[in-house]
């Protein structure tokens, strides 16, 4: 199977297997896991951050986040097809008690004069605003990059009006790749930043969540609280470090495929790409509105090629570390014949 | 001072003032306070649903219908500019726990097509919808009148999916006086209905939730959650009573008046009304946008007239039972030497 | 009927309702309403705190203490026979989010000692300790009286771990009444403090919270989410001013009456009281096991006597406003003929 | 280091390591992890119920049955020194909004008559009970095991009155390794359970929560929101697999060597074994009142031996698979020694 649903089906490797069989543990509960200890070291000053914290999601570590970050009926800003807002099952409004406060931006970023103006609280009928949300790459806009200037840009306003920004950057690593900017140097216009370790970087399971000491202090405790405190977690933590430090620069390769197949499909009239394809997703449309995205879908499964519906009319790929070139041209192939 | 910042500034007139004199009372924790009993169960007839509770404010109620309906990590839908999204403090997050996914409405309606298409919960990474929210007269809208055609849109939709829909009914009764249809008929597409006995009714204090019976059984524990559980409450009962029954069609001058003042208006090139008036709430920009919204409301305030700040450039006017064809006049002669 | 079921159901005085009837009223929500204004300063006053907002009850008052002191996650010690941890519909766990940690009392008095051991949160598996909340009167104690010296032995522990302290003093003019000591003595010893004004003291409706300004400030928030904040709620803040300033020292009298009727009881074979009466309520048990107490309530409530069921076995008798000298001996007549 | 801390110092084995490094593995949010799948059918099996889940934790899948089966402002009942109680961090009234009742019980169980009399709801002030919590065997009792009877007395209650039951079985098979008696014949008196096999069972992570087809689909999207939806999860589920298929007859090893344990402490006049040693829990206490907790910690770790305080005064051992009958020889050897 060529599968392009997700950079989330990817399968550990040789090298991280054997990691996790060599991974030397601890009871990480009682900080005793030394290779998840290793792990957050090296997280935190990748990301440019004081400390980091392993967690077992991505969705776990928005959560904590919004956690320490809030107070019960405060409000968070944040884009209108925000992963936490779409995709999250309503939990940042179920276990922080915070109203979620959308707004629509262009390739994933709100406008910040907007951002500003949405900004409320001192009168007795408003919520608070608690805290601001971004998301780099953001998924729903087709893995677009938030670039440096525009998070310096609501850090600012945020800074002035005393309101925490949290990164989920649960693809911060395919900025990276795509602008040759290190993670850092967008983390830096955050007060904390969640990455993903199990998506593009292949690790199996796990994501970091990295703030300020007392962040982090305060986020082990409402992990523990969400089942998340885990005992001889190094033997996930063995692989993770490997995703964290040897495979970012391997995301240029999925980026530099996902251009491939999206030039490819630009130049078949029976589609239509609708993002700039700057990184590792391509969204991309039926031009006859009439055929259905089930069947393209479930004809591509037919011929071995898995791919995803994300939203009426709307059929996602995404390039992974299990496609190779030959892939990408057997999918061009194979869409090729679709009718 | 012509007040015409809110219907909820109206004072309790002579009569109220007399009935909470003489107001028949009792323990209502205990079910016996015979003031209460008999405006609960006249509620319920004039919306024509099973039962009604007295609730302290429009908020209590709307808060409690969340609490009933939904389960925490639910979904609610709602227009963009509800009074619910905007001005309860993100309560029902913080208490239902449940997130608020708006839709932008015209003159306060949703779509039933949008509305339809945002009903989500069989994935597992979505929240399940778990109330709809609709408000009628919408207060954003400038006070539009929801037709009943539209509510039952709404409704068939939800029962189809088996979703609740709550009205927040806070001034249903205008509704009611600017078609001549009985508010019955609007509220026979919900779920459950709060309406407002406080502002263009003129009571004191107060709101009414009604629904099934096992909906207002379980609706009298959260309000004593919520510390809205009172003793000889029927003081403020009486007067409610009166609103509800003798004060609906009162309203009706209150629109006359909004019609005359947004007439005048008009005719000023300064002003531009930006709703349609259908019921007591005019809406009103300044046609030089250099001139602060500020600077008019405090020279009015200087003249003895009071309005609202309504959002960036808005102002707002809402007739009540303070108001009278005078004022009016008066209010248009100061307007028109504004510069 | 002689209804000594609770001080709650005391009906409003011929100067109550004249209060009502002329009080002067604005719209509280803008913070306009004079004789809300007057109260909130007197009870601030009175109780010796910087600041004071009317709620629509005791229950109100207790959850909003809890929601602005405490975090989600978070313990709150206090009495294991609180009012709030038995009779308020588990509302601060389900509003403020916090785990209620009971602690034995003796007279509804806990040990200093235990509540110091008790308190947590250094390790990571634990709550940390967010709150203490203490009961003055204690209700299910039988109306006892903490000393103001347990109370600033409580208080110091607190202050020494920084952690607040709330009293739930529904009663606490009852423990003025009895000791001599001003309400102001005992809440010196606490960050805030509830009070109602609508058991013994007589007003139809209403409790206050008194603490720090900033407290207050955050409290008028939480209290219009919960649906409180109210309009022209002059009308009930002008009987609970009556009930402020002129009620306390009646409370006397129904302490007499209840040393009376207890006193009377006590010489009845078939009865025992259960608790040192200091205050004005009375419980009593049958000696007579293999009686029930629905027999007595019921045998009473024909004589025109009404009481309430405390728990198995126990009867409860409040002596209140309603209550007159003939009232007791009534009682203590019919109770002896009773088999 | 000998390290009697706890059973979740456990390390994973070869076989385990091996398990990981072989596993077979898929997406598990898209439920296509073959590994995964087949340890949730084979622990629904073992545990007698239709279905089963995979969780990061016990903790996990505790708060799990408390956001399922409860609403915010109900009341769980559950013995005063239960894990869920006292170290979960306050998380089911910070997640679910439910108010903890605790009953003292005598060896971790609680008194059936006192839970049926415990149960609550009817009257307008008290929350409803949502939920009965068992554990078993009981940590903080000293491992003691409920017995299958007690179980059924607790569940036939909790049947009668439509609340349901769930077992926290951290340690449940050591109930079935002390008794005989196969986990699924205690499971069978609950509505859901888990277990963990990172304990005794020597899994590097993982617990199980199982109960109806409908209560796990529920706990699915649960899970999702408190990010414990994984990816790649089989290599955790390899080892867990072999913990749940091989190692349950491994802890009857535990427990003699417990036994003997505490055996040998019980001979020395310094210290007093406080618990009857059914599984692999020993508390001990110092004879001489005198003497700290923390000097015997401290001694013994500078002997090379790990023991743990648990609460004042009192020391706990707990056997596990790191554990052999020299280090149990070398334990005593140096507990006699000290003074």
């Amino acid at each position: 199977m060529i599968d392009l649903r997700s950079d989330t089906v990817t399968k550990p490797d040789e090298r991280m297997r054997k990691a996790m069989y060599e991974a030397e543990v601890g009871d990480d509960v009682y900080g005793e896991d030394p290779t998840v200890n290793r792990l957050e070291q090296r997280a935190a000053e990748i990301l440019g951050k004081d400390a980091a914290l392993f967690v077992t999601s991505g969705t776990q570590g928005n959560q904590i986040a919004g956690l320490v970050h809030c107070r019960p009926g405060q409000e968070v800003l944040l884009e209108s097809q925000a992963h936490i807002f779409l995709y999250e099952g309503a939990a940042m409004s179920a276990l922080a008690g915070v109203q979620l406060k959308t707004i629509e931006g262009i390739q994933g970023a709100m406008d910040p004069v907007e951002v500003e103006q949405a900004i409320r609280g001192k009168d007795i009928h408003e919520p608070e605003t608690g805290l601001i949300c971004l998301e780099n790459t953001h998924n729903k806009a087709g893995g677009a990059v938030l670039s440096v200037e525009h998070m310096k840009a609501i850090y600012e306003i945020a800074q002035r009006h005393q309101i925490p920004v949290h990164l989920d950057g649960a693809r911060l690593f395919n900025a990276q790749a795509a602008t040759g900017i290190p993670v850092a140097e967008f983390a830096k216009y955050t007060d904390t930043v969640q990455v993903c370790l199990s998506k593009g970087l292949g690790a199996p399971v796990g994501s970091i969540i990295a703030g300020s000491h007392d962040f982090i202090a305060k986020a082990r405790k409402w992990r523990k609280r969400l089942g998340g405190g885990l005992r001889q977690v190094g033997v996930l933590a063995a692989p993770a470090l490997i995703a964290l430090e040897e495979n970012p620069s391997r995301l240029v390769q999925d980026h530099d495929m996902a251009k491939e197949l999206a030039d490819g499909i630009q130049q078949m009239t029976a589609f239509e790409v609708l993002n700039e394809v700057e990184t590792n997703i391509i969204l991309v449309k039926l031009t006859n509105e009439h055929q259905m995205t089930e069947n393209l879908l479930s004809y591509l499964k037919g011929k071995g090629i898995l791919a995803g519906g994300f939203g009426p009319g709307i059929i996602r790929f995404v390039t992974n570390n299990g496609i190779s070139h030959e892939h990408i041209k057997e999918t061009l192939t194979k869409l090729k014949k679709f009718q």
